[in-house]
């Protein structure tokens, strides 16, 4: 093995320009659910962005992550459906005072967006002892997120809305898109260029929930110590 | 409430150097353990990352996620020792093939990085029944992941080095800070500004395990369904 420290190369921060690019991608991905336009992806664009996807860290550089990307419009009917029947289930879990309000939104963009992409986390990958997993078994689960969020940015930049549908059952889209019993479906995506999104949070918009304070979520040393800190 | 599509606003690709800055925070982002710098980092600089955290996504816009800035020695030191305890039960996990070289990686940095950081899940944030969250219960924790995600790679443009540390149990991290039954900590980060990165992830520097074919983990429509498609 050559000695590690050859593989070091420098890495001090960005230039402003780069680094307010970065922040740009964060503060404006949005979870789209309306503004997908038809247009298909390329080839190339979809590798760029599954390519981030696939730089994600992992436990113990695990990888446990696949990418079903899914273009048939059968297969994205019987998830359309999934979704639709646990919907009907999840609005009835909402008391009268938020029920007529969540009726009203749109959760999803499975049939209009051109792509949909399943990520998915292979429990068994590396073996049944990965280093960094050893206390906390999920963490190939956490690992698998990570992947979802960079290629959220990263679609972002490509000018690729996204959006994360959660509103079925595990066990439903794996049935649909023949998981593996070793095999969690973590998100299931819909793609699509946009050329419109959301200044705020789309939830926000409409009424459901608002930003909290991100000073009432610091604390110093332990729970419950708050920061003295400058708003941000 | 005002008309939500007066809250849409343009949103087309980034430009190519903005794209490219994206890119370069997710391919250059590494899990630091041992070139953290002392030097401190500036109150302005965390609230930009943590605001970049506040920005991810999150079920039902519930934002569950609460960030525990650690910089006394005495936690460290006691968070420390959780870690190490736990390291010698996780080495003892491997068989004789993988135990030696797993016994000389470095695997967190601690005492040495200047800012420690818990992000935790508070798991009733939102009340008990939360948009998105209705058919699976752990999509809050993936919401905290994603806010990882997006303080390390806006870390990553501001030239601080971050380390996720995984190797302790969650109920002993509770106990050191002080979490509610409620709350749950999802990463444990090693904080601190870095003037050299490795250029590879560490763990393949080192021969632990090397990077999958981006080809074998794409699947079409279903899982098995390899994809024809080009190199990246």
């Amino acid at each position: 093995m050559p000695e590690p420290s050859l593989h070091l190369g420098p890495a001090g921060p960005f230039d402003t320009a780069e680094r307010e690019a970065v922040y740009r991608a964060i503060f404006t991905r949005r979870d789209v659910r309306s503004q997908f336009l038809s247009r298909p992806i390329p080839d190339e664009t979809l590798t760029r962005i599954l390519t981030a996807a696939h730089h994600a860290p992992s436990v113990g550089f695990m990888q446990p992550w696949n990418f079903i990307v899914i273009r048939g419009t059968e297969t994205k009917a019987r998830i359309k459906t999934a979704f639709s029947a646990a919907n009907i289930e999840a609005a009835d879990l909402f008391g009268p005072e938020r029920r007529p309000l969540y009726s009203t939104l749109k959760l999803e963009g499975i049939l209009e967006a051109p792509i949909n992409l399943c990520i998915t986390c292979d429990r068994t990958r590396g073996g049944p002892v990965v280093l960094g997993r050893t206390h906390n078994f999920d963490t190939d689960i956490y690992s698998t997120v990570c992947a979802v969020q960079n290629l959220w940015l990263a679609a972002r930049a490509e000018g690729i809305g996204v959006g994360w549908v959660s509103i079925f059952s595990d066990e439903e889209i794996g049935g649909i898109l023949g998981l593996p019993d070793h095999v969690k479906p973590v998100a299931y995506l819909c793609l699509g260029f946009v050329d419109q999104l959301f200044q705020e949070p789309e939830l926000a918009v409409r009424g459901w929930r608002q930003r909290i304070n991100i000073n009432e979520l610091i604390f110093e040393d332990r729970w419950g110590n708050a920061a003295a800190r400058a708003e941000p």
